[in-house]
């Protein structure tokens, strides 16, 4: 069984020493009270509840999976799921981020994504249910009638229930526009939902009372396409007026699918057949309004990866140490022994470390990122503000497609270190891929996250949210170039950030003759940006790492070494981007459709 | 269900207009009479089996698995299997390129291999069992005495009997040399062995009365490591001297493996208890010996790769043509529906054709290098034999390990293409993906084969099997250079090799200081030969597609397109290989192991 040490000194290097994270939350009235010491204790539990009570579900979770009863339509969770999501409550996890007025903790982003990071190294299949009710309550909180949130929030902060978004039906995942779902008004002002969904991830389940459903359809009255589609709240159980369940409400689950991972999360097709439901925001406007949830699964998604990047390098690693076999080839470096530990190959050591710089810059940016987020919502200036908020729209994208295609690349490597044994399902490795996968795709493929960067994000914008990030590059390299030891950082990280600042304009000029072209290079150009925050982050990595030069922690010879190793053997991967993303579309365009 | 086409056209342009193997065979004595129309009838015969009889079973395979009686060590294969094993057979497939002398067809391996592409893009999990036996049949005809191959090889070669290679054991797999299983001579010549073999693909099963196992074990003399391997064969049923079967011997199926893919094929921990079996070959000579088999299935592997490679573009151009969803960024391509289909969407065509490109790019180099070993096995021109027998060896890691991550990139992304319905097991997508992760793995893993290319096939062979290939380039490149539509492809193709060349040349002199060197640059030299081979595949490709400017056949207009999209969009991968290749040892060892 694969094992999990929650990377406490790696979290906490990226809060304190990297990003201080603590001096920017005191800045802000909501979080002035959060110590360092506040985030090392919630971290050290939170990292002990996911190593100790979650991790040793997520195997036995991925071999039962979910099973729908055809009769009831109720769906059972792998065996210790419930029990551990009751820990989980009451333990007051789910609470840790939400509103002090609703019951919530009101502890920063920055803190509760870190357990999230945890929880998903742990399992992620586990961790979605949790997961996605934060989201639900995210949108109820920003959108929701100050009935609905009294009605919704405190049970969503607590976790006695949990949450759901419905959007995907049959026809239409990328395109919402497309879907089906109707919604007729009542007399009272609710409204009588029917229409299938499909890829409703925890959509039902035995963990909680009640499921919270929030559900795409559109009014009699809607326009076409995506301008006409509204949000609804359904729940599973109707709400009486002194918060006790009511009726059984008609959205059930018709079946289960059955998937290449992530098996203990329940994932449904969701039958709507006249379920009450309440407008959540305006009419018509629902897709802005789901978009709140939206944007934070993104970000929620990205912390999937990391984990599994995480836990799939950490066992690796061991492996690698423990695994007998062959010689060095520069000559036995374990004589004592019949074969050398793997760790000692060169490719084994470069497999590794694609993972853990993979995993520790990840971290650095989703950390960063959820830092933006806690300005951008708690501060009081409004300048900050809005900086945050340019920085995480622009993050966003970067965050759940970069992280993401990093995990896939990350977590076969890591199989790779233990050969055959890394295939085979005892090991657990295998998993973390199957797992990783999906990332990739829900909450909007990274195809069109990509489109969001390079389309909305920057041409969109005319490169004024790009120009925040690049000017955070050059306060870096204007600091440190005239550090000598740095340069080896700081060159190749300015050399990146000229390229990509010239390629954004030629991207540009030649959409403005041809918007498919934006099509075309969108995918190169969000793994430049995304290196560019690599390479950025690394080089401040490394920054602190050489202010340590005389200590006795090892743990900044390795930063340093896995930062050299960075610029060495990942960035180079940008040379590559840069030539296909100047590729343009014409190669793409030539074949007739017909001829695939 | 996943659909698949044989891709028959593509095969006979491969076959016929670019390499134009008949001419090249006809020099052959043994195999002067296979003409065109020979190839042609077989391979529809062949495909029509395999998209008819084979194709169906995979996804059933794939939910079915293989089952363990552990009362009688009997091993159940999936639906189906056995009935088109026996259609298989019946239909005299197994003999195709079997030695006459045995019963068999003696047919080119080229043309066996092309049947194989496609078993392998109707079902990985069951083309195994078959590709597997053909394996132990060069084995025995390469090393076995003539009693033996009496015994075995007309069975193998009608198919009644199958056979495996149980080389790994728990502690051993990619070093052989720590193997413990034991060889005890017997006064009649026989052995009994005795010892534990993990990961034996069709180790046990119910297709065939009988299955010959290649076991690899100690003599009690043997010196340590792999200098003290010997082969030995051990049957399942020991066979009486009129060829009938007799007693069951000791080796038995102790347990199977739950994999990530490959459900299909019985993947068995093998148990000897003093079972029967006799030498093949010279003692302590086991290694080389079953190395015959080895790199017959390392090219097995390649081809395993290849087929899924293009079953995954098959079905993923399919869903991109059919599924509408939004709108093309340049304005609707299908007005009349209420969305384009995906297809208009540069990136899409991006993983499609780069799917498109692996799967054709593939095909050519794996068909060339199956002419070069019927070149190797059946010419009578003892230079040309040698020749064949270089470039073979040299392209043997190439096949084995380009052609499989290029199979894991092709079938991931077309798995993309497909959005969430990619991820779940109904439409079979993600079959591909977990079928496909193995290929890297088994019969040596990629950083095996590119140790194998690097360290052996071009440094300690001092680059004269490297030159021959860089040969066939520099003549292409003098015959095309004076034509200017084929500059497009000339010239990358001749950075490239000039890169190359001075890359090995630096290697070499870096090896020599210190051989770790080796390991830190080898699969990144092994993806820039595959390049190089791809590059100058698609030229030619190209240049027969250009030979045809007014052809009515589309097909010539796809062919030069997909070679333009791999010079764009595949062929830069390169500048990053050619930094990661060139950043050396020093950024991997820099960290201690225990800081990993």
């Amino acid at each position: 069984m694969p094992h999990y040490t929650p990377p406490l000194r790696d979290m906490q290097f990226v809060l304190h020493e990297l990003l201080n994270v603590t001096e920017a939350l005191r800045a802000m009235p909501a979080h002035a009270h959060v110590d360092v010491d506040t985030f090392n204790a919630v971290l050290e539990e939170g990292g002990k509840f996911a190593s100790e009570v979650i991790a040793p579900l997520n195997q036995r979770g991925d071999a039962e999976g979910c099973t729908l009863n055809r009769d009831t339509h109720e769906v059972s969770t792998p065996g210790g799921f419930k029990a551990a999501y009751e820990k989980f409550v009451e333990g007051g996890w789910p609470s840790l981020g939400c509103d002090a007025a609703y019951g919530g903790q009101g502890l920063p982003v920055t803190l509760n994504q870190c357990l999230y990071e945890m929880l998903n190294s742990a399992s992620q299949a586990w961790t979605m249910y949790p997961g996605l009710t934060h989201g639900a309550y995210e949108c109820l909180h920003a959108h929701g009638t100050p009935e609905q949130r009294q009605t919704y929030l405190p049970k969503l902060t607590s976790g006695e229930w949990t949450g759901t978004m419905c959007l995907t039906e049959a026809h239409c995942g990328t395109d919402l526009g497309l879907l089906r779902t109707r919604a007729e008004p009542q007399a009272d002002g609710s409204f009588l939902i029917t229409g299938n969904k499909i890829f409703i991830s925890a959509g039902e389940h035995d963990l909680a009372a009640n499921i919270i459903h929030l559900v795409l359809a559109r009014l009699p009255d809607a326009p076409e396409g995506s301008k006409g589609i509204s949000l609804f709240v359904v729940p599973k159980f109707l709400v009486n007026a002194d918060g006790s369940l009511g009726a059984r409400n008609t959205i059930s689950c018709g079946a289960l699918e059955h998937k290449m991972g992530i098996h203990g999360n329940a994932t449904c097709q969701m039958n709507l057949d006249g379920a009450c439901g309440w407008l959540v925001g305006q009419p018509h406007k629902g897709l802005s309004a789901m978009f709140v949830m939206m944007n934070a699964a993104r970000l929620g998604v990205g912390v999937q990866s990391l984990g599994l990047t995480e836990v799939a390098y950490q066992n690796a690693a061991a492996y690698a140490k423990d695994r007998l076999q062959s010689r060095a080839l520069s000559g036995a470096k374990a004589p004592d022994k019949p074969a050398d530990p793997i760790i000692v190959h060169p490719d084994v050591r470069k497999m590794l470390l694609t993972a853990r710089a993979y995993a520790e810059g990840g971290r650095a940016l989703a950390i960063f990122t959820a830092l933006l987020i806690d300005q951008e919502t708690s501060s009081t200036d409004e300048e900050l503000k809005q900086h945050a908020a340019d920085l995480v729209a622009l993050l966003t994208p970067i965050v759940k497609a970069f992280l993401t295609d990093n995990a896939w690349i990350s977590t076969s490597q890591c199989l790779q270190v233990f050969g055959g044994h890394g295939y085979v399902r005892e090991w657990g490795m295998e998993q973390f891929v199957r797992d990783a996968r999906i990332n990739m795709i829900y909450e909007g493929t990274n195809t069109i996250q990509s489109l969001d960067l390079l389309g909305r994000k920057v041409l969109l914008d005319k490169g004024k949210k790009l120009t925040k990030l690049i000017e955070l590059v050059q306060q870096l390299i204007h600091d440190e170039c005239v550090h000598a030891e740095m340069l080896e950082f700081i060159n190749p990280l300015a050399d990146l950030g000229e390229k990509l600042t010239k390629l954004s304009t030629e991207l540009g000029l030649k959409a403005f003759g041809n918007p498919d072209e934006v099509g075309a290079a969108a995918v190169d150009y969000l793994r430049l940006v995304g290196h560019l925050v690599f390479a950025y982050f690394w080089a401040r990595m490394a920054r602190v790492a050489l202010d340590h030069p005389e200590s006795e922690d090892p743990f900044y010879r390795a930063k340093l070494a896995t930062a050299r190793f960075y610029f060495a053997f990942l960035l180079p991967e940008t040379t590559a981007l840069m030539r296909s993303a100047r590729a343009g579309v014409k190669p793409l365009m030539a074949m007739d459709a017909s001829l695939f």
